[in-house]
């Protein structure tokens, strides 16, 4: 059961410390409090968790300093959508908005290898009016005695080159909570020149631990990729882990799911989900063409297989790409042979701009299309 | 190893007895012969088949009459694209063209119930320009005791009312060998007002006789829709058995790959393998997005999740769209839950404009991209 | 609902007309007839198919000639277990008894090659005291290009020597209807000397105008294959086609499923689901250790991987082993690299009998238990 | 590239240190040691990893110290089988053997509830001879709602009544890092009344982050979960991890694959991958026939599904058991529907004992045929 606050109610106000000390004295129910800050104004609601089924919803909603009420019958209270759902389906990081209803580019290097190469990477961005990338600095490798990523070394000089052209957002994995001190040290270190989005990979979707150390910071937002062999809904409560800790800036990122039946391409492309999410929950979607394809293959029109998948997340709705750019894909230490080279970067823009004018056009067609059918109805 | 002849030379040609006489005197070696029958010429194929590793390329491509020879290592030797690649990627049945390089919507019936309902069918399709439809006649069904469709008892008002609103070709799933010949007899009798092409269903894709039958004739084009339960490759092999046969006048399908890891989709939609087809074989592709998607689930910009992975199959260049209508979905026998209603026909042929309009955008910028680093190779 | 008619009752009585008549007279039910013939005497049943939701089960109790009334909730009719079930869990075919309380194994040859390497396996199976083998004359492959098996040609010569041998019943796959009266007419030719299950392989498992053509027919049993890439559900609705049409003897045959999570077996090894599919339905469970391994790949004990998952299959009570055999392995037209050797058959035989007794101790065990659970609660 | 020194050489022997010496030189070749520390010898190995290709292992055995080299292809270096093995396929741990040629049964509790059901618990099992159990502390759940286990609270009770009944291992799951120290730290303020077995999940298995954590203690063996959407290979990957940071002391845990072919099972049972991880690797293999089952379907022999796959399991060579009991499943706060009652466990370990015996029998006939087939070349 969702209570959410009226506007002026903060968790300082003394409604609010009367209404907490009424709910704290019901049987068998835990309350959580969870803050979305906006820019005018702080939406506050209180989670009431355990046998909410013996509450009735009127007299929650009688209790002093309490809007509305909305009782859940789904698995994701923060995130999902319920009925009579007013709640925002976006955030703001670092002057950057992610919400389903617009679209991020994060083109980087899968890993960092050398501050050359990120340097070129960053310019080559920067000259395509690109204020997001992606930078890979903790590997989580499937063989032990594969490059592991070269981790905290590399942060000052990532994060002082972003500064230096202007990058606003880099999405970076972590693998395990001490990496978010070391990425806030580095920030703090090199004077905040960028922000960073942490990611958490499908090989961690359901490293809980992970996700709840994560879920317990506000300060910077998640990007959780799905589980490549769990089924959406339990990836979904993995997000809600995030959420149910306090932290709701979470983007959901689609990657391919791991079975043979994907085959020619490495993973089994799931775009076809953005829709599904969107409906399902409240977080901006994200799809990772790079890595659900894996390959360099290209269609007989001259446009390689990354690039299609790509088109068919944003004519879908996508509110986020993370591709693989490198200078020199060859020399890559990480997955080089999916990687995308600077050449094609303003060809993938465009190409990403096509997908993207056609969704509008179609969400706008929808629209047209409703108001066409309430007119008959009307008339009827 | 094929053998291309020179164009001039038919199987009536002088030079043609004397080839087949000096080609059936190589040891372990089968010759099968292959015509494309175009507008303006007949290209004549030899396929020589068994222990071609032996023969050496220049002997053969110094036989009379021999155009030229492709030693082909791939296993799709009549679909498949080869190196040197210049053969046809489309036909044409019923004054319909079917290439890779077009799109055709098929909207229609499942499964045909009643002429009332077959005729407000045909009827919505001809206001909406639409010459070409599905109508399910077999039904192959997981339960026993389900309805398992008219039969042949309903094709001659099927194939009358098609004649009366201008369809010129009918998608139909066969089940048995025997349904060809029943298809043939209700044409006759009605006076062949229509064409027909044979559907082979994902639960039939390995059935090996089936396909061989429906390989033997040349009369009627086939769609074989990709196994849910296999591997692409396998399923392109299924295709190739029906060219090794004589029909090259194929059309292949994604319909969606069967796990559980596609929920909250009744099957996994697969439409990311578009361009893979299209880059392995010279087939034209089709998606199935009502098989695939099996909901009326609703995006929240007021798209259905089938408009969804239409739009998707179609940016990536998709050739040809078979989609469940139903005047009635709730009285529909066979999979009502996911048709679409006559409403939104206009609705969907509409968005379907919008994304084949970015696929051609986006054909052109990869042209004009190629060309521009052609250039910048000439300049350097 | 199944109708289960008086012992005494048969289709020439009159109290049978008399029901038929009454019951055809219902409104929307549809009736079947199926009766199992046993040694000392026939059971009749009549299925009702259709609104029987609005049938009073007492009504139709009441009914001359009826002995009992079944209503079934779940899907597999005929072959299922359903409530207050006393039908029989096996049956006898041509001296043999297949049931889910005994073993029968079936080693041979994959695809019958030549005369000699048949006649060499027969001998060799009778030498070891065995009745049954498995002989592959259609074969289903996966390329066009591959051999597809000797077919009928090979038939007088193998039901020859199968009688010559002693051999009883030989599993056979079929792949189309037409095969059916091929080895009729093979048996009729050659003075039945042998009998024939007809075998329905995995790409066929949903090829239902086999299923019901085969169904039609009792002459021959039938070893119903599950198929690789659909639920279990789906192919024991399979399975229920069979027995829909009439035919009863048929034994379920686990195989493996096709995942690459089964590496490095050539598919995921089910036989896990032997007491699942003795629990659901009255069939026999038959396992095919060698495609569902598919190599050779041998344990660090020196016992092949093929051998372990015939013991498992064994220990938890399977019924009938369909495995590949051959003289010389590496000359098998078909799937040479998993065949076992006739060196190792008499300790294969050896093997499986040690599981076997295992699986005995195990059920003797478990009476035991629940006699004292009994005792336990009577004490109570 | 594996060097094994002499027996009498440690780290300790100016051998070594000259050794280190040498190694340290080679160019782009990083040198890891370890020790495998048995009850008569410890048996000192480096890992030479890096460009080993450039390095001739004539001049790496010549080097002093050095007994043989072992030069590796595949990936498992540490855990792997290699040519020429002679490595150890056990190890030891507080007075308990585990290795590929005995079985240890570990029945507990999935969730520790309270010390009432502990005690109960453990003193059953001592009843019946047991000396290792699970209980698990830290629970990794899907839903961020549900009970996430009593974690440190209940460490202390869970230690001393397993001393008070003798167990001398406990199988314990952990989830983060700093859960080791926790334990340890339980251990040693209840005066080390017990061992513990860390657990790594199936959730956790490419937590790369915790195996290296995990792997870098040697005080405690670890049981690693097979992941249950990835490859069998890349779950041998990820126990390689732990060997690669120096805890050889690690047993292989089968759990059932995450797909709905394996329905009704709650997940596709592996057990036939027994003999594929011990010959692929030296470790011993765990079975886990309760999470893998998920149900208590009945056979119709009265053996639970559960009973039959430790069946399979035991009878193909598995090593350890992971199974769930309580004294009250209706109550159990995890997985209850699953558990087997305390009145079962005589009768499991009785049936555990019946196809460990057959096992047994199998392994003795193995070795027979294989003598005579030695033999029968001998003679030839």
């Amino acid at each position: 059961m969702i209570v959410i606050l009226e506007p002026e109610i903060t968790r300082k106000s003394s409604e609010f410390s009367e209404l907490m000390e009424r709910l704290s004295n019901l049987p068998n129910i835990q309350v959580r409090l969870h803050e979305e800050v906006g820019v005018k104004q702080t939406l506050t609601e209180l989670y009431l968790i355990g046998e909410t089924a013996a509450l009735e919803q009127a007299d929650i909603e009688a209790l002093p300093g309490v809007d509305r009420v909305v009782r859940i019958s789904q698995e994701y209270r923060v995130l999902g959508r319920h009925r009579d759902e007013r709640r925002p389906t976006w955030f703001e990081y670092n002057g950057v908005r992610f919400g389903q209803d617009n679209l991020n580019v994060f083109a980087g290097l899968c890993a960092v290898d050398n501050p050359e190469h990120v340097e070129i990477m960053m310019r080559t961005l920067q000259e395509h009016g690109q204020v997001c990338t992606r930078m890979g600095a903790y590997k989580p490798r499937t063989n032990p005695y594969s490059f592991q990523g070269h981790g905290k070394d590399c942060l000052p000089y990532v994060f002082e080159l972003a500064g230096k052209y202007g990058i606003k957002v880099i999405a970076m994995e972590i693998t395990h909570d001490s990496h978010m001190q070391e990425i806030h040290e580095a920030l703090e270190h090199t004077g905040n020149p960028t922000g960073v989005m942490l990611q958490i990979g499908t090989r961690n979707t359901q490293n809980f631990e992970l996700l709840k150390a994560v879920g317990r910071q506000t300060e910077y937002p998640v990007l959780l990729k799905r589980g490549f062999g769990i089924t959406l809904e339990e990836s979904l409560n993995a997000a809600e882990y995030l959420a149910s800790e306090g932290n709701r800036k979470v983007v959901f990122g689609l990657r391919g799911m791991k079975t043979n039946m994907g085959d020619p391409h490495r993973n089994f492309v799931d775009f076809a989900h953005v829709p599904a999410v969107k409906r399902l929950t409240r977080m901006p979607v994200c799809i990772d063409p790079s890595h659900s394809v894996g390959t360099r293959d290209l269609g007989p029109e001259g446009l390689l297989d990354v690039f299609h998948v790509t088109a068919q997340g944003v004519i879908a709705g996508a509110n986020m790409i993370l591709v693989d750019f490198h200078p020199n894909p060859p020399k890559a230490l990480v997955d080089g042979p999916q990687a995308l080279t600077l050449d094609e970067l303003p060809f993938f823009l465009e190409d990403v701009r096509i997908a993207r004018e056609a969704y509008e056009r179609r969400r706008d067609l929808a629209q047209k299309f409703d108001a066409e059918q309430d007119k008959k109805k009307g008339a009827a």
